[in-house]
Protein backbone atom coordinates (compact mmCIF):
# COMPACT_ATOMS: atom_id res chain seq x y z
CA UNK A 1 0.00 0.00 0.00
CA UNK A 2 1.21 3.50 -0.95
CA UNK A 3 2.31 5.53 1.90
CA UNK A 4 0.55 8.58 1.83
CA UNK A 5 -0.06 12.08 3.93
CA UNK A 6 -3.01 11.69 5.81
CA UNK A 7 -5.77 14.72 4.15
CA UNK A 8 -6.09 18.25 5.64
CA UNK A 9 -8.93 18.06 8.12
CA UNK A 10 -11.69 19.91 6.08
CA UNK A 11 -11.13 17.62 2.80
CA UNK A 12 -14.09 16.73 1.62
CA UNK A 13 -14.18 14.83 -1.84
CA UNK A 14 -17.27 15.45 -4.08
CA UNK A 15 -18.27 11.83 -5.19
CA UNK A 16 -18.39 13.14 -8.88
CA UNK A 17 -14.50 13.72 -8.57
CA UNK A 18 -14.28 9.53 -8.39
CA UNK A 19 -17.55 8.91 -10.44
CA UNK A 20 -15.92 5.12 -11.63
CA UNK A 21 -15.79 4.36 -7.19
CA UNK A 22 -19.44 2.92 -6.05
CA UNK A 23 -20.39 4.02 -3.15
CA UNK A 24 -19.22 1.31 -0.95
CA UNK A 25 -15.87 1.38 -2.65
CA UNK A 26 -15.68 5.36 -2.29
CA UNK A 27 -16.69 4.94 1.28
CA UNK A 28 -14.26 2.44 1.91
CA UNK A 29 -11.34 4.52 0.22
CA UNK A 30 -12.06 7.65 2.46
CA UNK A 31 -11.95 5.60 5.58
CA UNK A 32 -8.30 3.79 4.75
CA UNK A 33 -7.08 7.28 3.99
CA UNK A 34 -8.74 9.10 6.53
CA UNK A 35 -10.69 11.60 4.62
CA UNK A 36 -13.60 12.79 6.50
CA UNK A 37 -15.64 14.29 4.42
CA UNK A 38 -17.63 13.48 1.48
CA UNK A 39 -20.11 15.65 -1.34
CA UNK A 40 -23.04 13.43 -2.95
CA UNK A 41 -24.66 13.98 -6.17
CA UNK A 42 -28.75 12.87 -5.76
CA UNK A 43 -28.54 10.12 -8.86
CA UNK A 44 -26.22 8.03 -7.38
CA UNK A 45 -27.52 8.11 -4.28
CA UNK A 46 -30.96 7.18 -5.35
CA UNK A 47 -29.45 4.56 -7.29
CA UNK A 48 -27.73 3.21 -4.62
CA UNK A 49 -30.54 4.29 -2.52
CA UNK A 50 -31.31 6.91 -0.16
CA UNK A 51 -31.33 5.40 3.08
CA UNK A 52 -28.85 2.96 2.29
CA UNK A 53 -26.90 5.71 1.24
CA UNK A 54 -27.07 7.55 4.80
CA UNK A 55 -26.48 4.62 6.96
CA UNK A 56 -23.50 3.69 4.31
CA UNK A 57 -22.12 6.90 5.28
CA UNK A 58 -22.96 7.70 8.86
CA UNK A 59 -21.70 4.10 9.71
CA UNK A 60 -18.32 5.21 8.36
CA UNK A 61 -18.21 8.44 10.53
CA UNK A 62 -18.03 10.38 7.29
CA UNK A 63 -19.47 14.09 6.93
CA UNK A 64 -21.82 14.85 3.58
CA UNK A 65 -20.59 18.50 2.81
CA UNK A 66 -23.38 19.03 0.59
CA UNK A 67 -26.21 17.33 -1.77
CA UNK A 68 -25.73 18.28 -5.64
CA UNK A 69 -28.50 19.58 -6.84
CA UNK A 70 -31.13 21.35 -6.83
CA UNK A 71 -31.84 24.05 -8.80
CA UNK A 72 -32.66 24.82 -12.77
CA UNK A 73 -35.50 27.78 -11.47
CA UNK A 74 -35.61 29.23 -14.51
CA UNK A 75 -38.84 27.93 -16.55
CA UNK A 76 -41.33 30.16 -17.95
CA UNK A 77 -43.64 27.52 -18.21
CA UNK A 78 -46.57 27.18 -15.37
CA UNK A 79 -46.01 23.41 -15.13
CA UNK A 80 -42.45 23.04 -15.75
CA UNK A 81 -42.32 25.98 -12.89
CA UNK A 82 -43.86 23.51 -10.68
CA UNK A 83 -42.24 20.44 -11.38
CA UNK A 84 -39.42 22.17 -10.85
CA UNK A 85 -40.42 23.53 -7.20
CA UNK A 86 -41.78 20.09 -6.14
CA UNK A 87 -38.15 18.50 -7.48
CA UNK A 88 -36.51 20.97 -5.58
CA UNK A 89 -38.17 20.49 -2.07
CA UNK A 90 -37.86 16.58 -2.77
CA UNK A 91 -33.93 17.40 -2.71
CA UNK A 92 -34.51 19.81 0.29
CA UNK A 93 -35.59 16.28 2.11
CA UNK A 94 -32.36 14.11 0.51
CA UNK A 95 -30.06 16.79 1.93
CA UNK A 96 -31.69 16.28 5.28
CA UNK A 97 -31.69 12.39 4.95
CA UNK A 98 -28.36 12.47 4.31
CA UNK A 99 -27.12 14.26 7.38
CA UNK A 100 -25.76 17.59 5.18
CA UNK A 101 -27.04 21.38 6.02
CA UNK A 102 -26.21 22.17 2.66
CA UNK A 103 -28.01 21.91 -1.04
CA UNK A 104 -26.17 23.20 -4.20
CA UNK A 105 -28.30 24.91 -6.40
CA UNK A 106 -27.55 25.43 -10.14
CA UNK A 107 -30.36 28.09 -11.32
CA UNK A 108 -31.03 26.99 -14.70
CA UNK A 109 -30.31 28.42 -17.92
CA UNK A 110 -32.23 30.79 -20.91
CA UNK A 111 -36.34 28.33 -21.21
CA UNK A 112 -36.98 27.80 -24.39
CA UNK A 113 -38.53 31.13 -25.64
CA UNK A 114 -42.03 30.87 -27.36
CA UNK A 115 -41.84 32.06 -31.29
CA UNK A 116 -44.47 35.47 -31.56
CA UNK A 117 -45.04 37.45 -34.49
CA UNK A 118 -41.61 38.67 -35.11
CA UNK A 119 -39.41 35.63 -34.22
CA UNK A 120 -38.28 33.82 -30.51
CA UNK A 121 -39.26 36.06 -27.63
CA UNK A 122 -38.88 35.36 -23.62
CA UNK A 123 -35.67 33.09 -23.77
CA UNK A 124 -33.11 36.52 -24.37
CA UNK A 125 -33.83 37.57 -21.02
CA UNK A 126 -31.56 36.72 -19.08
CA UNK A 127 -32.78 39.46 -16.24
CA UNK A 128 -36.17 37.77 -15.73
CA UNK A 129 -34.73 34.42 -15.62
CA UNK A 130 -32.67 35.62 -12.59
CA UNK A 131 -35.85 37.07 -11.03
CA UNK A 132 -37.36 33.81 -11.42
CA UNK A 133 -34.79 32.26 -9.76
CA UNK A 134 -35.50 34.70 -7.46
CA UNK A 135 -38.92 34.10 -7.08
CA UNK A 136 -38.75 30.07 -6.38
CA UNK A 137 -36.16 31.01 -3.69
CA UNK A 138 -38.80 32.60 -1.59
CA UNK A 139 -40.81 29.25 -1.50
CA UNK A 140 -37.94 26.94 -1.05
CA UNK A 141 -36.14 28.84 1.56
CA UNK A 142 -38.43 28.90 4.45
CA UNK A 143 -38.84 24.85 3.78
CA UNK A 144 -35.42 24.14 3.49
CA UNK A 145 -35.14 26.01 6.93
CA UNK A 146 -37.87 24.20 8.34
CA UNK A 147 -35.85 20.73 7.46
CA UNK A 148 -32.49 22.07 8.78
CA UNK A 149 -30.92 22.42 5.31
CA UNK A 150 -29.33 25.73 4.01
CA UNK A 151 -29.77 26.86 0.18
CA UNK A 152 -26.21 26.92 -1.28
CA UNK A 153 -26.72 29.42 -5.24
CA UNK A 154 -23.90 28.10 -7.21
CA UNK A 155 -22.75 30.76 -9.97
CA UNK A 156 -21.17 28.98 -12.64
CA UNK A 157 -18.48 30.00 -15.49
CA UNK A 158 -20.23 32.74 -17.89
CA UNK A 159 -20.26 30.39 -20.52
CA UNK A 160 -22.38 28.24 -18.95
CA UNK A 161 -24.87 31.21 -18.88
CA UNK A 162 -27.52 29.90 -21.70
CA UNK A 163 -27.66 26.49 -21.15
CA UNK A 164 -27.06 25.76 -17.41
CA UNK A 165 -26.91 28.60 -14.84
CA UNK A 166 -27.62 32.42 -15.32
CA UNK A 167 -26.30 33.15 -12.32
CA UNK A 168 -22.64 33.86 -13.38
CA UNK A 169 -20.97 35.94 -10.84
CA UNK A 170 -20.64 35.89 -6.86
CA UNK A 171 -21.37 39.39 -6.96
CA UNK A 172 -24.91 37.98 -8.60
CA UNK A 173 -25.29 34.94 -6.32
CA UNK A 174 -24.69 37.05 -3.46
CA UNK A 175 -27.19 39.23 -4.25
CA UNK A 176 -30.13 36.52 -4.96
CA UNK A 177 -28.94 35.44 -1.58
CA UNK A 178 -29.29 38.88 0.52
CA UNK A 179 -33.13 38.53 -0.27
CA UNK A 180 -33.19 36.13 2.24
CA UNK A 181 -32.09 35.16 6.13
CA UNK A 182 -27.55 33.95 5.95
CA UNK A 183 -29.30 30.99 7.63
CA UNK A 184 -31.52 29.99 4.65
CA UNK A 185 -29.21 31.28 1.69
CA UNK A 186 -25.80 31.76 0.64
CA UNK A 187 -23.03 30.88 -2.08
CA UNK A 188 -21.24 28.31 -3.22
CA UNK A 189 -17.46 29.43 -3.86
CA UNK A 190 -16.31 27.32 -6.60
CA UNK A 191 -12.83 28.16 -7.97
CA UNK A 192 -13.25 27.39 -11.35
CA UNK A 193 -16.34 29.52 -11.87
CA UNK A 194 -15.15 32.28 -10.11
CA UNK A 195 -11.16 32.27 -10.78
CA UNK A 196 -11.26 34.89 -14.07
CA UNK A 197 -13.12 37.71 -11.94
CA UNK A 198 -11.35 40.37 -10.64
CA UNK A 199 -14.60 41.28 -8.58
CA UNK A 200 -15.21 38.08 -6.70
CA UNK A 201 -12.89 38.67 -3.89
CA UNK A 202 -14.80 41.42 -2.57
CA UNK A 203 -18.18 39.63 -3.31
CA UNK A 204 -15.99 36.66 -0.93
CA UNK A 205 -15.45 39.37 1.70
CA UNK A 206 -19.19 40.64 1.66
CA UNK A 207 -20.73 36.81 1.95
CA UNK A 208 -17.65 35.54 4.81
CA UNK A 209 -18.85 38.72 7.06
CA UNK A 210 -22.53 37.68 6.27
CA UNK A 211 -21.79 34.01 6.89
CA UNK A 212 -23.09 33.20 3.38
CA UNK A 213 -20.41 30.77 2.23
CA UNK A 214 -22.29 27.67 1.84
CA UNK A 215 -19.71 26.22 0.42
CA UNK A 216 -16.22 26.33 -1.07
CA UNK A 217 -15.14 24.13 -3.75
CA UNK A 218 -11.79 23.68 -5.51
CA UNK A 219 -10.71 22.75 -9.22
CA UNK A 220 -8.07 23.95 -11.65
CA UNK A 221 -9.13 25.31 -14.72
CA UNK A 222 -7.05 23.61 -17.72
CA UNK A 223 -7.15 24.71 -21.86
CA UNK A 224 -7.87 23.64 -23.90
CA UNK A 225 -11.72 23.04 -23.21
CA UNK A 226 -13.22 19.96 -24.09
CA UNK A 227 -16.50 19.71 -26.63
CA UNK A 228 -19.42 21.33 -24.78
CA UNK A 229 -17.02 22.62 -22.07
CA UNK A 230 -19.03 20.64 -18.84
CA UNK A 231 -16.08 17.79 -18.49
CA UNK A 232 -12.92 20.50 -18.24
CA UNK A 233 -12.29 20.94 -14.99
CA UNK A 234 -8.71 20.15 -14.05
CA UNK A 235 -6.87 18.19 -11.48
CA UNK A 236 -5.58 20.38 -8.37
CA UNK A 237 -1.71 22.24 -9.55
CA UNK A 238 -2.70 21.58 -13.45
CA UNK A 239 -3.68 24.87 -14.19
CA UNK A 240 -3.89 28.28 -13.94
CA UNK A 241 -5.64 29.17 -10.76
CA UNK A 242 -4.10 30.39 -7.80
CA UNK A 243 -5.55 27.81 -5.53
CA UNK A 244 -3.44 28.20 -2.76
CA UNK A 245 -4.43 32.27 -2.83
CA UNK A 246 -8.37 31.72 -2.93
CA UNK A 247 -7.81 29.86 0.31
CA UNK A 248 -6.00 31.88 2.02
CA UNK A 249 -8.89 34.54 1.05
CA UNK A 250 -11.52 32.09 2.13
CA UNK A 251 -9.80 31.66 5.41
CA UNK A 252 -9.13 35.72 5.76
CA UNK A 253 -12.71 36.44 5.67
CA UNK A 254 -13.60 33.70 8.61
CA UNK A 255 -14.84 30.35 6.10
CA UNK A 256 -14.08 27.48 8.45
CA UNK A 257 -16.21 24.79 6.54
CA UNK A 258 -14.82 22.03 4.52
CA UNK A 259 -12.71 22.02 1.25
CA UNK A 260 -14.68 20.03 -1.21
CA UNK A 261 -12.76 18.63 -4.19
CA UNK A 262 -15.05 18.59 -7.08
CA UNK A 263 -13.68 17.83 -10.80
CA UNK A 264 -15.25 16.52 -13.68
CA UNK A 265 -12.91 15.15 -15.74
CA UNK A 266 -13.31 12.24 -18.52
CA UNK A 267 -9.26 11.39 -18.56
CA UNK A 268 -9.82 11.15 -14.71
CA UNK A 269 -12.62 8.95 -15.27
CA UNK A 270 -10.45 6.25 -17.30
CA UNK A 271 -8.16 5.82 -14.51
CA UNK A 272 -8.34 4.31 -10.85
CA UNK A 273 -10.58 5.84 -9.10
CA UNK A 274 -8.51 4.80 -5.70
CA UNK A 275 -5.36 5.95 -6.82
CA UNK A 276 -7.34 9.37 -8.23
CA UNK A 277 -8.34 9.94 -4.82
CA UNK A 278 -4.45 9.18 -3.53
CA UNK A 279 -3.47 11.79 -5.96
CA UNK A 280 -5.97 14.49 -5.07
CA UNK A 281 -5.80 14.24 -1.55
CA UNK A 282 -1.50 14.53 -1.80
CA UNK A 283 -2.40 17.58 -4.18
CA UNK A 284 -4.63 19.14 -1.38
CA UNK A 285 -2.39 18.33 1.11
CA UNK A 286 0.22 20.41 -0.84
CA UNK A 287 -2.47 23.44 -1.15
CA UNK A 288 -3.68 23.14 2.25
CA UNK A 289 -2.33 22.99 5.67
CA UNK A 290 -3.03 19.74 8.09
CA UNK A 291 -6.08 21.88 9.50
CA UNK A 292 -7.34 22.87 6.32
CA UNK A 293 -5.75 26.48 6.25
CA UNK A 294 -3.40 27.11 3.42
CA UNK A 295 -0.14 26.76 3.72
CA UNK A 296 2.05 30.30 4.26
CA UNK A 297 4.45 29.47 1.94
CA UNK A 298 2.10 28.94 -0.97
CA UNK B 1 -29.40 36.65 -58.99
CA UNK B 2 -31.16 36.76 -55.23
CA UNK B 3 -33.23 40.01 -54.30
CA UNK B 4 -32.00 41.25 -51.28
CA UNK B 5 -32.91 44.13 -49.30
CA UNK B 6 -29.53 46.62 -49.36
CA UNK B 7 -27.15 46.21 -45.86
CA UNK B 8 -27.89 48.86 -42.62
CA UNK B 9 -25.92 51.85 -43.43
CA UNK B 10 -23.54 51.43 -40.48
CA UNK B 11 -23.28 47.21 -41.49
CA UNK B 12 -19.73 45.93 -41.67
CA UNK B 13 -18.32 42.62 -42.64
CA UNK B 14 -15.55 41.35 -40.41
CA UNK B 15 -13.52 39.37 -43.15
CA UNK B 16 -13.29 36.71 -40.76
CA UNK B 17 -16.76 36.04 -41.68
CA UNK B 18 -16.19 34.94 -44.86
CA UNK B 19 -12.86 33.54 -44.34
CA UNK B 20 -13.35 31.27 -47.88
CA UNK B 21 -13.96 34.48 -49.69
CA UNK B 22 -10.27 35.60 -51.24
CA UNK B 23 -10.12 39.48 -50.79
CA UNK B 24 -11.30 40.53 -54.21
CA UNK B 25 -14.13 38.19 -53.95
CA UNK B 26 -15.11 39.88 -50.81
CA UNK B 27 -14.72 43.58 -52.15
CA UNK B 28 -16.20 42.21 -55.33
CA UNK B 29 -19.38 40.77 -53.22
CA UNK B 30 -19.46 43.94 -50.96
CA UNK B 31 -20.05 45.68 -54.27
CA UNK B 32 -22.69 44.30 -55.33
CA UNK B 33 -24.67 43.81 -52.37
CA UNK B 34 -23.66 47.47 -51.14
CA UNK B 35 -21.82 46.94 -47.99
CA UNK B 36 -20.00 49.85 -47.97
CA UNK B 37 -17.73 48.51 -44.73
CA UNK B 38 -15.19 45.52 -43.97
CA UNK B 39 -12.83 44.64 -40.95
CA UNK B 40 -10.21 43.13 -42.18
CA UNK B 41 -7.19 40.57 -40.43
CA UNK B 42 -3.65 41.50 -40.79
CA UNK B 43 -2.45 37.47 -42.00
CA UNK B 44 -4.86 37.53 -44.92
CA UNK B 45 -3.72 41.30 -45.63
CA UNK B 46 -0.28 40.20 -45.61
CA UNK B 47 -1.13 37.40 -47.54
CA UNK B 48 -2.35 39.48 -50.46
CA UNK B 49 -0.01 42.13 -49.52
CA UNK B 50 -0.34 45.86 -47.30
CA UNK B 51 -0.34 47.89 -50.12
CA UNK B 52 -2.26 45.96 -52.30
CA UNK B 53 -5.28 45.55 -49.89
CA UNK B 54 -5.05 49.71 -49.47
CA UNK B 55 -5.38 50.04 -52.87
CA UNK B 56 -8.09 47.49 -53.63
CA UNK B 57 -10.40 48.41 -51.06
CA UNK B 58 -9.94 52.06 -51.56
CA UNK B 59 -11.03 51.88 -54.93
CA UNK B 60 -13.96 50.27 -54.02
CA UNK B 61 -15.05 53.06 -51.78
CA UNK B 62 -15.18 50.70 -48.98
CA UNK B 63 -14.40 51.68 -45.13
CA UNK B 64 -12.07 49.69 -43.45
CA UNK B 65 -13.60 49.48 -40.21
CA UNK B 66 -10.96 48.16 -38.13
CA UNK B 67 -7.93 45.48 -38.45
CA UNK B 68 -7.89 42.87 -36.58
CA UNK B 69 -5.29 42.55 -34.00
CA UNK B 70 -2.74 43.85 -31.82
CA UNK B 71 -1.83 43.20 -28.53
CA UNK B 72 -0.54 39.74 -26.72
CA UNK B 73 0.90 41.98 -24.25
CA UNK B 74 1.24 40.41 -21.09
CA UNK B 75 4.79 37.88 -21.68
CA UNK B 76 6.55 38.32 -18.40
CA UNK B 77 10.14 37.77 -20.93
CA UNK B 78 11.44 40.68 -21.64
CA UNK B 79 12.77 40.19 -24.86
CA UNK B 80 9.15 38.52 -25.61
CA UNK B 81 8.29 41.41 -24.60
CA UNK B 82 10.06 43.58 -26.75
CA UNK B 83 9.38 41.39 -29.65
CA UNK B 84 5.50 41.81 -28.82
CA UNK B 85 5.63 45.64 -28.93
CA UNK B 86 7.62 46.01 -32.22
CA UNK B 87 4.75 43.69 -33.63
CA UNK B 88 2.59 46.08 -32.60
CA UNK B 89 3.79 49.04 -33.67
CA UNK B 90 3.72 47.08 -36.97
CA UNK B 91 -0.04 46.29 -36.37
CA UNK B 92 -0.87 50.32 -36.03
CA UNK B 93 1.28 50.91 -39.24
CA UNK B 94 -0.53 48.54 -41.37
CA UNK B 95 -3.82 49.79 -39.97
CA UNK B 96 -2.85 53.69 -40.50
CA UNK B 97 -2.25 52.40 -43.84
CA UNK B 98 -5.27 50.83 -44.89
CA UNK B 99 -7.09 54.17 -43.75
CA UNK B 100 -8.88 52.66 -40.82
CA UNK B 101 -8.71 54.35 -37.09
CA UNK B 102 -8.73 51.35 -35.24
CA UNK B 103 -7.02 48.43 -34.64
CA UNK B 104 -8.40 46.32 -31.83
CA UNK B 105 -6.04 44.62 -28.83
CA UNK B 106 -6.21 41.25 -27.86
CA UNK B 107 -4.06 41.36 -24.51
CA UNK B 108 -3.00 38.22 -24.29
CA UNK B 109 -3.11 35.29 -21.84
CA UNK B 110 -1.08 34.04 -18.65
CA UNK B 111 2.33 33.65 -19.59
CA UNK B 112 3.97 30.35 -19.11
CA UNK B 113 5.54 30.39 -15.83
CA UNK B 114 8.93 30.01 -14.52
CA UNK B 115 9.41 26.97 -11.87
CA UNK B 116 10.56 27.93 -8.65
CA UNK B 117 11.50 26.10 -5.57
CA UNK B 118 7.97 25.60 -3.70
CA UNK B 119 6.97 25.07 -8.13
CA UNK B 120 5.43 27.28 -11.06
CA UNK B 121 5.47 30.80 -9.86
CA UNK B 122 3.98 34.02 -11.98
CA UNK B 123 1.99 32.10 -14.51
CA UNK B 124 -1.24 32.44 -12.71
CA UNK B 125 -0.96 35.99 -11.61
CA UNK B 126 -4.31 37.79 -13.46
CA UNK B 127 -3.78 40.87 -11.90
CA UNK B 128 -0.05 41.29 -12.70
CA UNK B 129 -0.63 40.27 -16.61
CA UNK B 130 -3.33 43.11 -16.91
CA UNK B 131 -0.94 45.74 -15.74
CA UNK B 132 1.40 44.40 -18.02
CA UNK B 133 -1.03 45.45 -20.90
CA UNK B 134 -1.38 48.95 -19.23
CA UNK B 135 2.53 49.30 -19.08
CA UNK B 136 2.61 47.97 -22.80
CA UNK B 137 -0.22 50.77 -23.67
CA UNK B 138 1.63 53.50 -22.17
CA UNK B 139 4.43 52.89 -24.73
CA UNK B 140 1.81 52.18 -27.63
CA UNK B 141 -0.82 54.50 -27.53
CA UNK B 142 1.35 57.60 -28.20
CA UNK B 143 2.74 56.16 -31.09
CA UNK B 144 -0.93 54.98 -32.78
CA UNK B 145 -1.67 58.46 -31.94
CA UNK B 146 0.80 59.86 -34.27
CA UNK B 147 -0.49 57.74 -36.78
CA UNK B 148 -3.98 58.59 -36.57
CA UNK B 149 -5.13 54.88 -35.17
CA UNK B 150 -7.01 54.46 -31.86
CA UNK B 151 -6.46 51.41 -29.28
CA UNK B 152 -9.49 49.51 -29.13
CA UNK B 153 -9.18 46.68 -25.75
CA UNK B 154 -11.31 44.35 -26.40
CA UNK B 155 -12.58 41.97 -23.42
CA UNK B 156 -12.74 38.31 -24.02
CA UNK B 157 -15.08 36.20 -22.72
CA UNK B 158 -13.91 35.06 -19.36
CA UNK B 159 -13.60 31.44 -20.88
CA UNK B 160 -10.08 32.76 -22.91
CA UNK B 161 -8.94 34.01 -19.64
CA UNK B 162 -5.99 31.86 -19.13
CA UNK B 163 -5.08 31.22 -22.68
CA UNK B 164 -5.54 34.18 -25.04
CA UNK B 165 -7.10 37.76 -22.98
CA UNK B 166 -6.76 38.52 -19.30
CA UNK B 167 -9.42 41.41 -19.80
CA UNK B 168 -12.56 39.77 -19.43
CA UNK B 169 -15.10 42.62 -18.69
CA UNK B 170 -15.88 45.63 -20.02
CA UNK B 171 -15.75 47.26 -16.79
CA UNK B 172 -11.86 46.21 -16.82
CA UNK B 173 -11.49 46.98 -20.11
CA UNK B 174 -12.80 50.65 -19.69
CA UNK B 175 -10.44 50.86 -16.30
CA UNK B 176 -7.22 50.27 -19.05
CA UNK B 177 -8.34 52.19 -21.21
CA UNK B 178 -9.32 55.45 -18.92
CA UNK B 179 -5.75 55.41 -18.01
CA UNK B 180 -5.28 57.22 -21.66
CA UNK B 181 -6.76 59.83 -23.54
CA UNK B 182 -10.57 58.49 -25.36
CA UNK B 183 -8.68 59.98 -28.62
CA UNK B 184 -5.68 57.05 -27.89
CA UNK B 185 -7.38 54.17 -26.33
CA UNK B 186 -11.09 52.87 -25.95
CA UNK B 187 -12.63 49.70 -25.99
CA UNK B 188 -14.34 47.68 -28.25
CA UNK B 189 -18.05 45.87 -27.45
CA UNK B 190 -18.85 42.56 -28.75
CA UNK B 191 -21.79 40.96 -27.99
CA UNK B 192 -20.71 37.93 -27.94
CA UNK B 193 -17.95 38.22 -25.06
CA UNK B 194 -20.20 40.20 -23.31
CA UNK B 195 -24.20 39.18 -23.71
CA UNK B 196 -23.93 37.59 -20.05
CA UNK B 197 -22.48 40.61 -17.99
CA UNK B 198 -25.19 42.68 -15.91
CA UNK B 199 -22.26 45.09 -15.39
CA UNK B 200 -21.63 45.20 -18.74
CA UNK B 201 -24.34 47.83 -19.72
CA UNK B 202 -23.56 50.37 -17.05
CA UNK B 203 -19.64 49.96 -18.60
CA UNK B 204 -21.37 50.66 -21.93
CA UNK B 205 -22.89 54.08 -20.89
CA UNK B 206 -19.62 54.97 -19.13
CA UNK B 207 -17.60 54.18 -22.43
CA UNK B 208 -20.47 56.13 -24.44
CA UNK B 209 -20.51 58.95 -22.71
CA UNK B 210 -16.13 59.22 -22.60
CA UNK B 211 -16.28 58.17 -26.74
CA UNK B 212 -14.64 55.38 -25.92
CA UNK B 213 -16.62 53.01 -27.69
CA UNK B 214 -13.90 52.46 -31.07
CA UNK B 215 -15.47 49.37 -31.79
CA UNK B 216 -19.04 47.54 -31.97
CA UNK B 217 -19.04 44.34 -33.36
CA UNK B 218 -22.04 41.11 -33.00
CA UNK B 219 -22.38 37.60 -33.19
CA UNK B 220 -24.42 35.35 -31.31
CA UNK B 221 -24.22 32.76 -28.83
CA UNK B 222 -24.88 29.09 -29.67
CA UNK B 223 -24.42 25.99 -27.26
CA UNK B 224 -22.81 23.41 -27.48
CA UNK B 225 -19.70 25.20 -27.90
CA UNK B 226 -16.58 23.25 -30.00
CA UNK B 227 -14.06 21.69 -28.29
CA UNK B 228 -11.24 25.00 -27.97
CA UNK B 229 -14.03 26.78 -27.75
CA UNK B 230 -12.71 29.26 -30.37
CA UNK B 231 -14.65 28.88 -33.45
CA UNK B 232 -18.08 28.87 -31.54
CA UNK B 233 -19.48 32.64 -32.45
CA UNK B 234 -23.02 31.78 -33.98
CA UNK B 235 -25.17 33.43 -37.13
CA UNK B 236 -26.97 36.21 -36.00
CA UNK B 237 -30.50 35.39 -34.79
CA UNK B 238 -29.21 31.61 -34.03
CA UNK B 239 -28.50 31.88 -30.40
CA UNK B 240 -29.71 33.32 -26.97
CA UNK B 241 -28.05 36.92 -27.50
CA UNK B 242 -30.55 40.05 -27.54
CA UNK B 243 -28.86 41.84 -30.35
CA UNK B 244 -31.60 44.31 -31.17
CA UNK B 245 -31.03 45.17 -27.19
CA UNK B 246 -27.53 45.49 -27.64
CA UNK B 247 -27.82 47.57 -30.45
CA UNK B 248 -30.49 49.66 -28.56
CA UNK B 249 -28.34 50.17 -26.18
CA UNK B 250 -25.62 51.22 -28.01
CA UNK B 251 -27.36 53.39 -29.92
CA UNK B 252 -28.49 55.40 -26.74
CA UNK B 253 -25.25 55.98 -25.56
CA UNK B 254 -24.58 58.15 -28.42
CA UNK B 255 -22.58 55.16 -30.56
CA UNK B 256 -23.10 56.05 -34.34
CA UNK B 257 -19.84 53.84 -35.98
CA UNK B 258 -19.98 50.67 -38.13
CA UNK B 259 -21.58 47.82 -36.67
CA UNK B 260 -18.95 45.07 -37.62
CA UNK B 261 -20.46 41.07 -37.73
CA UNK B 262 -17.45 39.02 -37.05
CA UNK B 263 -18.20 34.93 -36.76
CA UNK B 264 -15.57 32.84 -36.48
CA UNK B 265 -17.89 29.24 -36.99
CA UNK B 266 -16.51 26.37 -39.46
CA UNK B 267 -20.44 25.08 -39.98
CA UNK B 268 -20.44 28.72 -41.58
CA UNK B 269 -17.37 28.44 -43.39
CA UNK B 270 -17.91 25.02 -45.01
CA UNK B 271 -20.25 26.73 -47.45
CA UNK B 272 -20.71 29.11 -49.99
CA UNK B 273 -18.91 32.62 -49.22
CA UNK B 274 -21.33 34.69 -51.03
CA UNK B 275 -24.21 33.09 -49.90
CA UNK B 276 -23.40 33.37 -46.10
CA UNK B 277 -22.84 37.46 -46.90
CA UNK B 278 -26.04 37.48 -48.72
CA UNK B 279 -27.30 35.73 -45.10
CA UNK B 280 -25.72 37.65 -42.69
CA UNK B 281 -26.36 41.06 -43.81
CA UNK B 282 -30.10 39.72 -44.38
CA UNK B 283 -30.42 38.97 -40.39
CA UNK B 284 -28.15 42.47 -39.78
CA UNK B 285 -31.09 44.40 -41.69
CA UNK B 286 -33.86 42.02 -39.39
CA UNK B 287 -32.03 43.39 -36.68
CA UNK B 288 -31.02 47.12 -37.51
CA UNK B 289 -32.97 49.64 -39.59
CA UNK B 290 -31.68 50.89 -43.09
CA UNK B 291 -29.88 53.65 -41.28
CA UNK B 292 -28.08 51.16 -38.76
CA UNK B 293 -30.31 51.83 -36.01
CA UNK B 294 -31.80 49.05 -34.11
CA UNK B 295 -35.51 48.39 -35.25
CA UNK B 296 -37.97 50.31 -32.74
CA UNK B 297 -40.51 47.03 -32.76
CA UNK B 298 -37.82 44.37 -31.94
Amino acid sequence: MTHIAPPPARFSINQMTVKQLSLPELVEACGRLGVRGVGLWREPVAAYGLDATAKLVRGAGLEVSSLCRGGFLTALDPAERATALADNRAAIDEAAALGTDTLVLVSGGLPPGSVGPVGPVGSKDLAGARERVADALSSLAPYAASRGVRLAIEPLHPMFASDRCVVSTLDQALGLAERFPASQVGVVVDTYHVWWDDTAPAAVARAGAAGRIHAFQLADWVTPLPAGVLLGRGQLGSGSVDLAGWCALLDSVGYAGPVEVELFNEGLWAGDGVALLEDTVARAAAILGPGGQPHAAT
